[in-house]
């Protein structure tokens, strides 16, 4: 794999985002040659600071994926496509579903109809998300499980992630979709509150305020490094074998909310309470998760190598570093 | 179901096509107040002349189902609301997939989100499909089978009903999904060449033209009458206990292609050969489709009461009795 990227031309969306700047990061150290398109939206995640380390070897592109006329002229001679940019909060899809629509359904479209029209050679890297499973009917959940998704962002990324699926099978554009779960690690958005427990579990740690955990607090979650989520696009962009294909990441040990905090505490002074569900979020609650990442593991070689312990341990040291950039 | 009606304002989407105007029609005959709106898009099958009986009892509202700002005073005060206007061209969804995204997908969501803002009492019928399926992996096919569309309209249509699902757990807002298969009949569009192969057939029987078969002819499909599917929707609409249910529509019986065109022939002169399937066209086809609708049975008591033979007699004489107004 170390090799592939090496002179490759490669577009990551979303690249200035926590998974995305990662990646970027990754691949200049690779050897690609990388242009990073991302909107800037304030709550969306995109920090310039997040590819600081190479800000003179990235080409950045200020551009929306809505905007289907500059995608259409920067897909062009790109050997490889990472489409990361996208809506995140599950509950911001609920009170303004309109957006998400937008961006993770309506663009995907776009985005393949600009490769159909300019470039069907592109291999493309989906960020899929487990969203799309809904409430789990049985753990760990693979691939075959059904496709419930319980709101508009777990729908709509449904949508996005098959018409990927459709354009590999009818015009030959290929393209794996990788579904992630819960990803934390340096460059995360700390400051949103919309993008998941992690992030807000973390801020408050380094902030020294107390997480409210709603529930019970024995909610299970499986956690990726965001550096082993990076590790995986990369196999998945490299590998032939796998194009066409979907496959969950997922972590061997689910922690329960409570052990998360328990394994934060280790490196913060953070104190936590229970509190009940908020009506809306228990509305759009998915209980326990956690993936099997076997068949992945099975066509790639891929499993994570962070675990929660030492990944935490990174991810508060970071922050520490740069407090001022992302607190 | 006949007393549930009288009285009642319902709203038809697409209520000037083919199996809205049918429903139109039976429910200015149980006494309900009915309000259409259509857009008349010339290729979507729209024709003012299938109202004709009851043209000074129908009100008729032109407006397109993606001007969200219609939508929304328009669905205020209503009791019931059929949701039937759609693209249901799966060929134009893949050579232009953007108009298919807006009002398959995007605009079922504002239809909801008008709902949830202004009517949150209203129940939904919504016109879905077989096609969500994609190629069946096992006959018939039930609602337990894989959803896996092979076209941009599938991808969009399962959006679209996913919605619906999602805003009866979340926000109550009753609503009851059928999935109808190839339905023909009374005031089908004969004209667009794009609705699937039905119309096709029955236009060229009746011009005299020779039927081109794609294939061998041996590929099978069940058909509804349009009668029986009007039924079916309005069993559904006056059904407490089936809300926020997903049905398959279906026909015990199903048909070869070669059978469906025998069939015409009983009543027409009509010639037909074989040839090659298209490549277009061989990419989105599904092979053998036959659906259940066992569910809808148990829980209605619905079946269909027409056979294809006298369903297919009934409808040549209803465009023998006005060439003029569909050939």
């Amino acid at each position: 794999m170390n090799d592939f990227y090496k002179g490759k031309r490669v577009l990551v969306t979303g690249g200035l985002g926590f998974i995305g700047s990662t990646l970027a990061l990754r691949l200049v150290d690779l050897g690609a040659d990388v242009l990073i398109v991302d909107s800037m939206i304030p709550a969306y995640g995109g920090n310039l600071f997040n590819i600081e380390p190479a800000r003179d070897r990235i080409r950045v592109n200020f551009s929306d994926i809505r905007d289907a006329y500059s995608l259409d002229y920067l897909v062009r001679d790109q050997d490889v496509l990472f489409s990361l940019a996208g809506q995140v909060s599950h509950l911001d899809s609920m009170n303004d579903p309109m957006p998400d629509l937008e961006i993770n359904c309506r663009s995907q479209l776009s985005l393949l109809e600009a490769c159909r029209r300019r470039n069907r050679d592109v291999r493309i890297i989906f960020a899929s998300t487990r969203q799309m499973y809904g409430r789990p009917q049985y753990l760990p959940v693979d691939e075959d499980h059904p496709l419930v998704p319980i709101d508009v962002n777990g729908i709509n990324k449904l949508a996005g992630e098959m018409y990927y699926g459709l354009y590999h099978e009818t015009y030959g554009i290929r393209s794996v979709r990788l579904r992630l779960t819960n990803t934390y690690g340096p460059r995360m958005d700390l400051r949103s509150d919309s993008k998941g427990f992690a992030g807000i579990f973390i801020r408050r740690a380094l902030l020294g305020e107390k997480i409210q955990i709603f529930g019970d607090g024995h909610q299970r979650r499986d956690f990726n490094h965001v550096d082993d989520v990076v590790d995986a696009m990369l196999l998945a962009g490299a590998d032939e074998r796998v194009s066409g294909e979907c496959f969950n990441l997922g972590h061997a040990r689910p922690y329960r909310l409570l052990e998360f905090v328990e394994t934060l505490r280790r490196y913060t002074n953070v104190d936590f309470e229970l509190v009940p569900f908020p009506s809306e979020r228990q509305a759009i609650d998915i209980g326990d998760y956690y993936g099997s990442y076997e068949r992945f593991h099975a066509a790639t070689g891929w499993e994570p190598r962070h675990d929660l312990d030492e990944g935490l341990q990174d991810t508060i040291a970071y922050f520490r570093r740069f407090p001022d950039e992302y607190l």
